[in-house]
């Protein structure tokens, strides 16, 4: 029974990994309003792997410097912010097919698909030859496997293998360990989506291996597991004390905070403002 | 912090009490299909209202009568059942005012809204003298607090005495201890709801006492609230012990299973069927 | 057979009724951005009401200063123009109910219930001493008469009559005579809706009479009525030749263009936008 | 400006062709209930292709016998029909992908999406061994291309490549001539979908020519075109005359009821039962 995060920053806080142990870069920036800090982690071989449990690449984490403070009104920064970064990490790739995985018809699991239905699509405008864009953005949102019976790995390889974009960006909902970082942070990554990841564990996995083209993916933590919460009240002994008590029904089972609908809308929100600001500029 | 459940048959078997006890009154019953199972637990006195935390009246639990095999395969004996025992309930009333409680924009509370959008209403068509029905239907879905800014009882109070119904219906998702029963059971009463039942726990008391007619509330245990989850992994004793590590917003949150999308359309089915067959009956 | 428009601006037009007419006085304003024209018609009496036929009261109409451009660009310019027209028509009042009319699962029809999802509220803040704002808001979106079986001026006349606001603001979709205006006009009125306006006929009469406090409305034409279309195309002789052939059924439809959806979401949030920079300032 | 529907019956009963003219045979049917009229249109050739303005192929149309009295009474008995010419249609193909067409967000074009939304998936089931079913179902509603700047069949193109179903059934909102059928009628054709047809017109061809296997198509008419209904009122001549009058906007509207929300539920209903009653036979 795992204490789960898909969170870079967590397990770094968790492992109390630092800079100085070898394969493992960390930086953090405090931006220049002062309200919010970024953190980014460099895993840079099977060392930094094997000490931070998970695949070599840069995971970003965008979030208010004050965290308890971050009621909504830091949108704009942080949209920025995830703005920059991904243009940094864009790095004049131009074709970008932006996939919003999760369910639509569960609060929790629908980053994906309302980031991707407040998107300024413009890939079938350029082809018409309307207006003029800095980047061309396509987009699906293709439902979980049990509502198409199919992998979404399978859906977006076989549609980049026909669409040819430069980059694939997956927006997805995750699962944190603490919950006062529910909602509030946005995690960016170039190194694409790994089973066992996510909410809804709702794809194999999605990556510049299985996919042809780079693989960047951009998660906000809505949900707690459950034996995260227990972990968290009980300390690290008793996960294993009660594994025999608990069935893999209830272990499945997420945690969310009431008002998680307020959060879904705010923070897709942000994120699709963020990745619109890219045809702008 | 409290182990909270809203159905009155999980704290019947949490205390252990049987019909013998002074005021309640346990009844059971397995229908002729041999698949449903309805117990019917009656609050007698201030005496039965002590033991069981609970205001006095009628509480009837309809279920699958091995709750393991309850797939959706049920649905039409468990729709059957409702219809029965709301016919019996009703009494002869025929004016009715459905209220479907709770936030649509957030899954696991969306039962409310959901039964009230399959309803076939006819208050208007009888005003009209278009068609001859049974029942008068009415329904209203007022949202929750945090969209309205106003208690949900003050809305169905002021409606209930304009439109003057001879009977409220509440519908509205519970909060259950046992995560086998979530979405499979559903609670029938003849009390209304008080504060601080249900998921959102978006009322105040809805009762006879405000409302000046009679209600009855229907209610489908969706979600476990974490002091629940708690105490099912870790006993008793746990919650005293953990109360002051646990803040409020942590307990505010709630638990639900990852196909909550599908539970609640079948279940909001089975109950819209239910009310609806009242009219052709 | 009537070439029905809700648009005070568009009868003006059609009858060709200039400032000099008796019981009329029109003003037109370009903002200092000089993209937004704002249309101020106000009827002062029975003459004014009978060459117009509109209740006695100011109708302010918003829309781009050329339409043909108003592709969603001049968003922030409308909101503030709302914003401002309703500070200055609320004059000092400051409890608001904002009634959002119409039906949610039809899109042209959505309008109502789309700017309340987007709106602040906050009354039952201020009830609990949280927040210090300019403005009371509180909200709702009651539904059609189909789905409730209730008269929405019922639900609003009662609710208003409970909860004592100063001021009644309903937001309703509305149907044009011409397809150029659809999803880009604001009307804002201090007249409250009359039976026979807006796109589903869902009430009767929402005004001061009926509710008690002064009412506003905010509508956006969404619709065109099909007598409305044959008028644009065959002129005024037309509707008479063919009343005939067009059953009652036929004449209920509506037309609507196929973007619907992003012209929604769009006007929408530049209402809820405008509302709520009411109470940050 | 062409006068357009999307169903083969109507084409016929415009242009008036019997059986007896050669490339076209109708055969037609009234099942034993009574209740439910079937239309058999099959064009034989490039002759048949010719007169009636449609590929080669088979064309059923079911409807209730008296279309006046379709108010939904006929939910069962048109999936019962539906069920059983698909059956005959599908011909011992077992592996089916659904394609649901059509926008979400659009009341009168989420027929696709909508049934999808119920069908019962069973790809992935049996893929894991779970579960024994006649059919294998798998389905995706991949959006319009305002939504994913793709077009709609390149997405399914692909998706076939990949997954290899023996055929594909496309699920979209048909236009109609007659505002008496709409929703309630219900075509199957195996010939798939050609560019210009249905609501939106969101695709490129989607037939066994592109996307590589058999493709069948179900669709619902829920809207006329605006000359349609011109004609509708003043006869063939009105088209020709006002042509010059009508922008290409203007003639891309539709023209939708004003239930059209519950007309969708309903219909979107039956199809999904019919579909889903292959599984269970």
């Amino acid at each position: 029974m795992q204490n789960r995060t898909d969170l870079a920053l967590e397990l770094k806080e968790e492992k109390n990994i630092g800079s100085a142990q070898s394969g493992i870069i960390v930086k953090t920036r405090i931006d220049t309003t002062n309200h919010i800090k970024e953190t980014k982690i460099i895993i840079k071989n099977k060392k930094g792997e094997d000490s931070l449990g998970k695949p070599k690449g840069t995971y970003i984490t965008i979030e208010a410097k004050d965290l308890s403070t971050n009621d909504g009104s830091f949108h704009k920064e942080m949209s920025e912010a995830l703005f920059l970064n991904l243009k940094e990490m864009l790095n004049k790739k131009k074709k970008i097919l932006i996939a919003g995985l999760g369910n639509a018809d569960v609060t929790a699991d629908s980053l994906g698909p309302k980031v991707v239905n407040n998107l300024y699509i413009t890939r079938h405008l350029q082809k018409e030859g309307i207006g003029n864009y800095q980047f061309e953005l396509s987009a699906i949102a293709p439902g979980v496997m049990a509502q198409t019976g199919i992998e979404t790995s399978e859906i977006l390889e076989s549609l980049a293998d026909r669409i040819k974009p430069d980059v694939v960006i997956v927006i997805d909902a995750l699962a944190a360990r603490s919950y006062s970082r529910l909602n509030k942070t946005i995690q960016i990554s170039d190194t694409g989506i790994a089973p066992g990841s996510g909410v809804g564990n709702h794809r194999n996995e999605i990556t510049q291996h299985t996919i042809g083209v780079p693989v960047l993916a951009i998660g906000v933590p809505t949900v707690i597991s459950v034996p995260a919460i227990i972990h968290d009240v009980f300390g690290e002994k008793s996960l294993e004390n009660v594994s025999e008590n608990i069935d893999e029904e209830f272990i499945s089972m997420h945690v969310t905070p009431k008002n998680i609908d307020e959060s879904m809308k705010r923070i897709s929100y942000t994120i699709s403002e963020g990745i619109n600001h890219l045809l702008h500029n």
